[in-house]
């Protein structure tokens, strides 16, 4: 199978619920434009920020149908199976395979952890297997799977799964991450996963990265990428820097709640929350904390993008 | 609703699987007829050793149903609910309270890990609020859950549900064990789940345990309860002791794998395993360790006893 | 070397300090008596209690010597060697064996962290082949060391070390522990080291430990040892109770702060801390829990027995 | 005070031992010339390397005495403070100032940990008020410390410690390092400490570095620098991959030791090890990985930038 490196920005959306807590799907036509509007390539569904592993196996598939008609060319639409149980993610896979999805990524399972890049590449290559078709990524986040196998030890296992395309690598072990880019000649795709870094991936050679500040702030990292291609090294620093004050609100408040105030901000709110992840405890602060960090100018930057 | 406090043990029974893969629920009255003859009080099931996050939805159900058909008054069945998603955790609490099943035990969301007691404690009210006429336990196990929030703040925060009945505790504190054993006058029902040191947590005033040893070797724990309770602590620690190579030889060769070994040796054959657990490395020192530590002489003592 | 197993209570004194923070010598005949009068049988010195990595090398050796003036037959010192330096702690242990002290712990060295039994052993071995007539223990206490190999797999290795009397048992994994206390018929000296669960390592078969609160509340724990003895598990319990009362204080306003509070109010004021110990931070909560906790009761029941 | 920022690499040099284990200071002249002609800005002595933690005091002064008299306008040598005795640590840090060394860095005490921005500012001003003309920096390694604050809350409370010149920063964390960088319109000066990520850091803003590998790679570092600072990412990433090369085989063979016989392959024999750190355990595979990467290549581009 041959794959096809992803250049640019894959935004990892929230999940918009109603205020019942069902998954309001009506909703993703206008995220995945608000994405494309800011030459976001993609989508990366039911992930960590989409509260894919609170989901039912229903809503999962329900979310996966909505964003697969969302999907183009230029789009691509990539559903992360994060079920502990094999069946289970080998039966989302073949959906997400049968209604045309362009991939998918691997959660490995997170109660028995894994602890051996053998049985790592044993587990994906079995749930790869059921869609031999599809572009498979391994989504490796230690801080919440728990699995500390490393990557490039990973790789060298499971460089024989024919489908597997590459790694969304969000974990900050920058030497690690350079090892997987040049193995086999750079062969496999990875795509970087923390935001408020983006810049030191990219002068190891990253080409891409998957994101959830991408939802709202795309344009913002957009240019420091150019930037950073265009040698304009000071430019790009600075970006960063405001990218990661975006970042310290984010963690301030909670990840994916924050979040959500972020995107209700610029005009799309995502509605309730489903436990464990609640809304934030402080509003007034955070409301406080958008004004310093001047989100609106960010905001409007994208607007402007648009 | 009232409390009844379990003493003795209760065994967390493997999930039996064909050689397909799929589940063995014909098996169930066996392991069943084992257990009560070697009068263990109840089962807690699809629990860590029932591999319960690995199993479908409709694969819970159907070992769910099968096990509450072997309840009585004298065998309880306790079915933990271990998704990541509420919703189906809820589904499936309704449905064991529909089919009439004595209780059930709440496995924290371990991708999104609750960092507080006051969190923890809102997450099981909403689990619970589904089946107000069961029991509920919650179940701490850190090192598989990742879930840290010590069970005494706990406590204090979920002493308002009405329907909590207690904890299966699996971590070694048996500090903050003691104290929630003499919280509000001792209320709750502290199910001590650590086999192999079962001895100081009836020291600490334990009731009740449960386990994975206690599916073959059952008798050695009854009779170290009735040693520790007529003041024989020298042959209490003996038959500790003969329970702590059980367990070395499980951790040597893989807990749950070696687990199933062990049924199959005293004619219990639970077929096969599930990704991520496979089997043992080694069963060739597998046997060797068996008969190094007599599990022949455990094994008669079981049928013995039975 | 003929091992002498320590029976009872073991304190671990806390190091005075005059108000400039430099070491008062001049009231470790007071703690001495101290401890004597309530049938504490021994010092294990300049320990973590005793804030031993916080001294210099000359404050070392001045408490050593003021300790070893106490020392009786009936009354043992045991000196912890906490350097990373091998060579310091090897010139400590010969201090200490020239002037005649009982005996000495090792504490691994904790920036570059052994990972093996064998090579902790191998570590143990050219410490304690300087003081060949010495008994020495290991002082397994993961959590501040970071030395996280099993005690079992260290006694395996380290054996042949002619003067290894045992281990002071700083953790929860009781597990582990009985094996040690099993290892070569009981061969080694097992003292625990969690004072506020004595009564499960009782249940495994200690027979004695070393804390900090047998500083201020060793009758507590001898009529507790007492209680155990005589198969009154009830009082036992009920006495443990009291000491994790002790120790919930101790936790809630820092361990080595409150416990020289402690000393403070049974009339044996240790003076100031060495950072990076410092004050408590609320002495009033403070006083409101002694009162709530009735220490005064608990230092009375100390007064009696003396 | 004036900082002064280190723009470059500061090599941390290994401690030369005799056979006896007796510290070598004759061949520190011999080190120090070796990174003068190869351009490296300094030396950070007595760190982890330099095993300072295993050395006893009067080591310690012989050492920092030998490259005090090395030290030139352009070469500065900076010592470890690394005892967990503050006294200890200022007496160490008074005898540096003394003497005229170029500055001091502080290592957190690593056994009582400290968990607060706050009480860690604190430590290090009550060490670094005993040097006031010296600089002074602290040393990040959680991974060996223990030791986990964040350093952009640590510079905001430690802010106000006048001879406080920055950081060196052994974490991956870029994200909080990027905010110390620009603390404060960037005053502190922040020393990346990861050779195997130094391009990463560059793309943040790093200046400088202080590593283990600039003892015997140097001219490869300059010349990554030199490539990053021409726009020439390809070529400096290429350079990086070297360097993973290189510390691929110091982690495969144990970090120092490996270390030890690069410098040994250079012609710079550093001699015996110190317990706990001891040789390495394959010196045939060691000498394959050598030649696997052509390290004679490395250190061939070593003598030719002499």
């Amino acid at each position: 199978m041959k794959i096809n490196k992803i250049t640019g920005l894959i935004a990892a959306p929230f999940t918009p619920l109603y205020q019942d807590g069902n998954v309001n799907v009506d909703m993703i036509p206008q995220l995945a434009n608000n994405l494309k509007e800011n030459r976001v390539q993609g989508a990366f569904i039911i992930g960590s920020t989409g509260e894919g592993v609170s989901l039912t196996r229903e809503e999962k598939e329900k979310v996966v149908l909505a964003w697969q008609e969302e999907q183009t060319e230029d789009f691509k639409v990539i559903a992360l199976i994060s079920s502990n149980s094999l069946r289970e993610g080998q039966d989302l896979a073949r959906y997400a395979s049968e209604i045309g999805l362009y991939g998918i990524a691997i959660l490995p399972p997170f109660y028995f952890k894994i602890k051996s890049a053998f049985d790592l590449a044993s587990y994906c290559r079995e749930l790869a297997s059921v869609v031999p078709d599809m572009p498979v990524y391994y989504y490796h986040i230690p801080a919440l799977s728990g699995v500390a196998v490393s990557m490039y030890s990973f790789l060298k296992e499971a460089r024989t799964i024919p489908n597997l395309a590459g790694i969304k690598y969000t974990a900050p072990d920058l030497y690690d991450y350079r090892k997987c880019l040049t193995f086999e000649e750079g062969r496999f795709d990875l795509l970087w996963g923390m935001d408020e870094t983006l810049i030191s991936a990219l002068a190891m050679g990253a080409k891409g990265g998957v994101g959830s500040t991408y939802n709202y702030a795309a344009p913002l990292y957009l240019d420091l990428m150019a930037a950073f291609e265009n040698g304009d090294m000071a430019h790009a620093r600075e970006l960063q820097s405001r990218s990661i004050e975006v970042v310290d609100v984010l963690i301030r408040h909670g990840g994916i709640p924050a979040g959500k105030y972020f995107m209700k901000h610029i005009g799309l709110d995502c509605g309730e929350f489903r436990s464990p992840v609640g809304p934030i405890a402080n509003p007034q602060i955070f409301s406080e904390d958008l004004a310093r960090i001047n989100f609106d100018q960010i905001s409007s930057v994208v607007r402007e993008s648009v």
